[in-house]
């Protein structure tokens, strides 16, 4: 417990602000999981309520956490209380609650609308939504305020501190970089662009095997965790002690699915490690979306898919998955990572993944700057494309109209999966550059990593802001010339 | 909507309240089914803090549900809504926060004492325990109020306007003729003590899809309605439109599985039945816990343990239980319908289960009086269990000791158990004595027994108070002999 007594005080009322944020979590996770239909209408009335409540009981903290804000003294926990409570209290306060609604109002609408659009291909369906989006969203970066550049604000909302000079800078050196590089892997053909077990299709329950085991693989402890099945993998804190995954079963090509649990699993140890001290505060999340992120890939892609990953699966993909007899460890490896350009963002390798994302960049940059209109979005998307891909979308549904998120109001949210591999690939060079990991799966000692990423990041959750975490970790911040060195190693050597 | 202006106030109002029950409920739910085992403390601590703001919300009502105490020309929706929220209140403000801690506290810790008294089969163990309980039931009596009897303010809590003359008249009537009923029954040996199927074993996943059947047979809608797995059966409304059940599988004796499934959707029934108006209000509920009882005493015994439902089920148990080959429909029957005097009231039978309650109805209104003491309890049970069932406990957990109600504070609950086996009967009166319960199912049409528990009962929520709502449905209250002429119909022609 924190020692200053106005922060002792400001936690003890915070509980009710965590009850109610913990209720919403398990409100989430049953919606995608276990609802009956029938319960979707009142879900969505009782998260409005609850929501509302949480604002007015955080609102309520202004006044402790000015006073807050003028002691002196405090530890890094206490001064992390502070500072996570001012970040929520700024946008409370800062944003009139008509905007809230309006947001709310919109948003949902434009949800609807953006399916149809997509599915019938038709950006102009959608347009119009899309530009009252983009206005609030301009009025909500105002509203905020900002140094230099409107998106920041945005950009602030999802990654504490992170600037349009700080993802310039990431996207600079990454972009002409992964174009060469992909360019050498591709003409190496070491790594497929397609596998023919790709197309092999499978039985939930043979998978749902694969999947148990890759949870024992990784250790997570079976009395703080659980995974279920729903159509978009997630992972979601319901308590410290209680973190949920989901996963999902397309029935072909069973990589999707496996990679997709190790993913979740990798979000779920990062809040399974957080510090027992910082339960019921507001320190007991992840630094930042990209941080978060960064633990993500990094179980997913350095760890999952490498060969000694590989071997690890190897007796448990042959004991439940007939089908891949006659492809050896090495094929099975290729399979885990083809190498392919393609139009989709959610179904592209580690190589290509931040074209996808730096494109939408550029795109909300100019767009909340008012440098661009809506309109000109989709003929921007394929030329983007075409510049960073070499290749252009045929149509708006496999070009600007892939994505839910521009619907559901996040802008400043793409650039944080890149920060995401950005991340990893210094948690990589910290581990001396890989070969920590490499030897550790050697040994099948899954825990050994895990142990690292728990002393060095987890156990912190959001006492420090992801900058301060880098630095103190890593001396660094936001260096992408580390998962670029690590995607040379191991596409190239 | 209510035309009255203040209960429309007051709706808005409460649907915070409302909106907060929906999450506990939720919360409740996951507790028992999915929760992984280390969010007990926190799920504890959130459903602390929820519960405080319950109370402090409709705290917040008082005033304006006074106002509309006054106010003339409501309808029964609005009088229903004002009703039940002063009964809410009613508690809320007489009962001091403290002695709401105090309870919480001492039968949280009666609880984990009363498992360890129950397993080591020793009254005095828990005896201290439930003197505080007792002492602290007694004084929450005094802070109701009551007229003539303590234990009608307790009574009062779980059936509203229920007393000690009720309950008295009731069983005054049951006992005896249950008495002489088992006697000629087990005399007659019709419906054996014991059946050979009560020792089959079976697969989990074969009886999973029995009670899937039955979920099928009775129509339970799959957009509204889920069913999962706990220890102890329950049913659960999250929303009108999102009502939950959960059975149970102990490998043996399969019927327990299969008539936990029929009870528990006959409380899922009611809840699904209720008036869509009616949601998001106080009223969206039973009327009572005696009424919500009858709807599943009647689904699981008038309907379940019928011989023309044993009819419907039958397909469905020689497909899934290959132990059922040999025994024709009247012996599933008989196995059904076993009739044995027991200790353990959750295994009585419907011809011996009322004895149970009985004893507990008389000890409770006893030592709440202060006419005994808690060291005479053990006793009491003995002789008063012999007196109704002609055998003797051979030990305290057998006895005293084998319901978690009273270390759980529950005092007054469990005559409404009984309360829905009468209530159950009136409607089988009701129902042209069980022919047009007989008729539908033989023609397979389990919806036109439904719909007249909707069209009846179900819809008015909680409109109504149990009494008045008999009243309209029966011409009577709480009338026993209905139940007896069902039982000596059923068990005698």
């Amino acid at each position: 417990m924190a020692k200053n007594p106005i922060v002792r005080d400001i936690l003890k009322r915070y509980r009710q602000v965590w009850a109610l944020n913990h209720s919403m979590a398990l409100m989430g996770w049953d919606t995608e999981t276990h609802m009956p239909e029938g319960g979707a209408t009142p879900r969505g009335m009782a998260s409005g309520q609850l929501a509302m409540m949480v604002q007015k009981a955080t609102v309520e903290l202004d006044g402790m956490v000015r006073k807050a804000e003028k002691a002196r003294d405090m530890d890094d926990m206490e001064k992390g209380v502070v500072r996570v409570l001012r970040r929520g209290l700024d946008f409370s306060l800062k944003i009139p609650p008509e905007m809230v609604d309006e947001l709310q109002r919109v948003t949902t609408e434009a949800t609807v609308v953006w399916r149809t659009a997509r599915k019938k291909s038709d950006f102009k369906l959608f347009r119009p939504h899309l530009e009252k989006i983009v206005k609030l969203e301009r009025k909500v970066a105002e509203k905020l305020g900002y140094e230099k550049h409107p998106y920041n604000a945005l950009l602030n909302m999802f990654e504490e501190g992170f600037t349009v000079r700080d993802a310039d800078a990431v996207y600079s050196k990454l972009i002409p970089a992964s174009r060469k590089l992909v360019d050498k892997v591709m003409a190496a053909g070491v790594y497929p662009e397609k596998h023919p077990l790709e197309t092999a299709k499978y039985e939930t329950e043979a998978v749902e095997r694969v999947n148990q085991g890759v949870v024992g693989i990784l250790k997570m402890p079976g009395d703080r965790f659980r995974m279920d099945v729903s159509t978009h993998p997630f992972s979601v804190r319901i308590a410290s002690d209680d973190v949920r995954i989901t996963t999902r079963y397309e029935g072909v090509n069973f990589k999707g699915s496996l990679f997709s649990t190790i993913h979740e699993c990798g979000h779920a140890l990062y809040e399974l490690g957080i510090d027992e001290k910082l339960a019921y505060t507001p320190l007991g999340d992840g630094a930042s979306y990209g941080v978060h992120e960064s633990q993500s890939r990094f179980l997913e892609n350095v760890v999952g898919r490498s060969r000694e990953f590989t071997k690890l699966l190897d007796p448990m993909l042959r004991k439940n998955l007939p089908f891949v007899d006659g492809y050896d460890d090495e094929q099975l490896y290729r399979y885990f990572n083809t190498v392919k350009r393609s139009f989709i963002r959610v179904e592209a390798d580690e190589l290509t993944y931040n074209f996808h994302t730096a494109l939408r960049y550029e795109i909300e940059k100019k767009v909340i700057a008012g440098d661009i209109e809506v309109s000109e979005l989709p003929s921007l998307w394929n030329d983007t494309f075409e510049e960073y891909l070499g290749m252009r979308p045929k149509n708006d549904a496999e070009g600007v109209l892939q994505d839910v998120h521009w619907s559901g109001g996040s802008f400043g949210y793409f650039a944080t999966y890149t920060l995401g591999n950005v991340v990893a690939g210094m948690i990589w060079h910290k581990m001396k550059d890989g070969a920590f990991v490499r030897e550790a799966l050697q040994r099948g000692d899954v825990m050994e990593v895990r142990e690292w990423l728990r002393s060095n990041i987890h156990r912190y959750g959001s006492t420090y802001a992801p900058k301060a975490l880098q630095m103190k970790v890593f001396g660094e911040a936001y260096n992408p010339d580390r998962f670029l060195q690590y995607l040379t190693q191991k596409y190239t050597s």
